[in-house]
């Protein structure tokens, strides 16, 4: 199962009730089919998906698969504090047609779980059980556990863990990973500002939320790291540096979403408490995606 | 709704197969019933919370309420990443019974959620359509989220927001909120080790997953701080520091379920991934526990 | 060497050249000198000792010995980050009639000084050569590096090392601290606003930047503790709360130097980037400063 | 003032009495002349400055600057918690021919410099008497401090201001800093693993503890980048990202002194409470320095 390219987090649309608005996914997923990225991830961070019921996660996984063109690989977001959930929800998700599960670190119960052998315990736990293979979800500015290059070298042994989405954004620990780590492990970076540089370190490609608003300007980075021109690469990366901070670190997903209304994509309101963005905020983002190629 | 005295946070009884098992919930509460606590938290970090479905929870509320006294107050751990599931959740365990909802900070979105005003949109959306009143959770140790007293000041000022679960174990803290914020906010603290002084600040009370194991050594130290015996309150805290602290920094739920099992309580396994002690810890915790009465 | 009761750590006076002025360092143990206080650290964080040179500190040593009543127990900051400096102002402190050395945890090389053993090695190299006791100083908020009970332990058992001033604010650490460690082993906390429940769990005495201002109010706390009286010593921690915590979390040394202005003792101006506050902090204080007795 | 290429920050050769031996410091000097590093930073984190005297400083200082070859910049770190200290370590560093003073935040009083607008007091402080341009000296895993973009960009304003050493290792923001600020503001980098990156980010060069040990190794990469030759760099990169990470996070700086003594500088012992490193690290330095071109 290779994942190499560019996976949109997918973003979830919701309606003025609040409800998920299907055909508001699937005309998200419609106009992504068109562009070059490698597969969609449902269920992320950038998902909202702790705002959502296992049902209506359920619902949203079906949908996606309904839209999906062929070719595109489907990547399942089935994370829980616990073992037993997390295959829950990967066996559904598999089912529905999904290849491969995105599993983040559990994090809840601290003084236990960053303990390494915890940790451990957990993903081959997941991992010997998955019907599908595994992609651990590492994000420590959320979830305030940061798996080390030591314990992800052991996770790599296990025939069934095959990558890692990187998202610390800690550009030596992706040359690590990379270096370090058995050929064959895939390391995917969570930052778009920084992908060119992963891209150099060794990563092969990247689940970005920006590229639900900007696929092209994500892909063209890949692409011209892809056939070396390098310069090119780096002077893409500085173009989308700005917007691409925007609709993360500034502004999150209220302001990606917004963004996605601009280009062409629905991105309409979060649920509570996040909030749409004020005016100032907009006029922001729209002046920053003014000359991004969607 | 006064909420005086020492509730347990129910650890939550799983058999062999890791399913939620009945009888032994209810054996706890039955037994549970015998002793002067104030109530039953149903849903909160010691009761595992986060590795239960939806529908186990709902499960669990139900069948701590058929087996609880009358005259024990019933608490739910309602809380969720988002406004609309945490309503979904109160408004189920409030039709089974539940008088108080106890919920937790947002904290998944950091670059959002860290905002005070985010906070407050959550936990004023909650109030306003809760059924019951609610009950701030405040556990920066877990989340990465700490309310300062301002935010927690002007949250009290709603009429459903009854008080505030303080776990950061800030002794500085309680006492600010205590005398800082209007008469008749509640403050209850989390740790047993501290729980004396916590009252001498102004605490009116405990909500302790150490009174899964021994709820009349946690009871011992209220009832001495009520009838102002405050040397008998500091012995008592001086006694039970260790083997509070072995139940919950240092071996979590595992332990504590381990010395439910010494005390007559049904304590048995966590769900993966925590793990069971080993035998050091478990003697480590048999030990503590020699001395301690129930 | 008994270190019980309330030990300012002196505030630097400077004058308006930004001099370290005698006539008002003098002035203001002349003043405590009259009061309980069980003697005076020169050298601490509320002296601040890091904007001072070697000499600027010796001459400041020499001022405070020459102006202190002889019952007053001398106590002098000598900490550096390595043991070499560290033991030379240690040596100097002794020759100008100190009679302990309070000596910060090195924390610059972080990869290197978290790890226990480098802070044994450090504790203990300076403890082996010092000519006087040697009281850790614990000051996570600041360094970054937080001692455990058992570190502290191991450190309590060298004969030159006795005891600890522990301003982490933790208050089941000061408990763990009087219980698990052998009698004798001294713990002094540095937050006067919990000063009382610190004296309930174990702790002898305090170096609170606080009593600079008001050591009064100070040692109310400590006299009605002694005297058994722990209604009236929670009473009083209650109406100290405010105050204490604007001269130090709040407004820091610009802030406990304006309530020295304002209780007659000399605080004037800190050293730069250190700045005065302005009128609103002023104001603060001076309400909060209004009912505390100097 | 053109601060492009590779600065070795001096490590500092102790004899075996602990003392600074200056035959060894200028035997370093001299290696070091003969390759192209740009200059020397004496004073710095490597150089155990927190370890030294004011006094033994001013000699190092000395030391190094008669022994230098005359083309290479001589830039001193000067830092002091205040304003008035970094001014004197300033002017005598000046005095003695060095041409730049690397300044780090100061960061003892978090509760106070943890406001941009005290940093910028500092900064603004000492750029406007120092008799030398300042190089702001950024480390936030040490200090606990970060300084923001914004912050840093208002502080290039000042015309005796003319860079930063970003030693966070946040390749985003070495690329924001390059990108948002004013042409002519200079960023270096601190961490050897990830220079190319930093480099293709924008970043004019590096000031790098593993440039005591293997200086050619970081040059190739300048060059390469230079040159404009990527691949070439991100193949030198490669290559030493393992002894980079040994000599540094790993083992510090013992670590980096035993490379030292390998690559035919004099490394030597550290000041305690560093120590030297064992026989396994040895080896592994050993190891991974053995096709490092010094």
């Amino acid at each position: 199962m290779k994942l190499h390219g560019i996976f949109p987090p997918l973003a979830t649309p919701f309606d003025h009730n609040g409800d998920i608005w299907k055909v508001k996914v699937q005309h998200n997923v419609s106009k992504l089919n068109l562009t070059p990225v490698g597969g969609y991830v449902v269920g992320g961070s950038t998902g909202e998906v702790v705002m959502l019921t296992n049902d209506e996660m359920a619902r949203a996984w079906e949908w996606v698969a309904e839209a999906s063109a062929p070719e595109k690989i489907l990547i399942a977001g089935t994370a829980a504090e616990g073992v037993r959930e997390t295959l829950e929800r990967t066996k559904r998700a598999a089912g529905i047609g999904y290849k491969v599960a995105l599993v983040r670190t559990p994090a809840y119960y601290k003084s236990v779980v960053m303990k390494p052998e915890t940790q451990m315990l957990f993903f081959r736990a997941v991992a010997d059980q998955s019907p599908v293979p595994v992609l651990i979800y590492n994000f420590p500015q959320v979830t305030g556990i940061d798996l080390s290059v030591e314990t992800i070298a052991a996770l790599a042994e296990h025939p069934n863990i095959i990558g890692i989405k990187e998202s610390s954004g800690n550009q030596e620990k992706v040359q690590r990973l990379a270096l370090e780590i058995k050929d064959g492990f895939q390391v995917l970076v969570g930052q778009a500002q920084t992908l060119a540089s992963a891209l150099n370190a060794g990563a092969c490609g990247g689940i970005l939320g920006f590229a639900n608003a900007a696929p092209y300007a994500a892909i063209s980075i890949w692409e011209a790291h892809r056939t070396r021109e390098y310069a090119a690469a780096l002077d893409w990366q500085k173009r989308i540096s700005r917007p691409a901070r925007l609709v993360t670190a500034k502004y999150s997903i209220p302001g990606l979403k917004h963004a996605m209304d601009l280009m062409g994509y629905y991105g309409g309101p979060p649920r509570l408490p996040l909030a749409p963005i004020g005016p100032d905020a907009k006029r922001e983002i729209e002046e920053a995606f003014q000359d991004i190629r969607g």
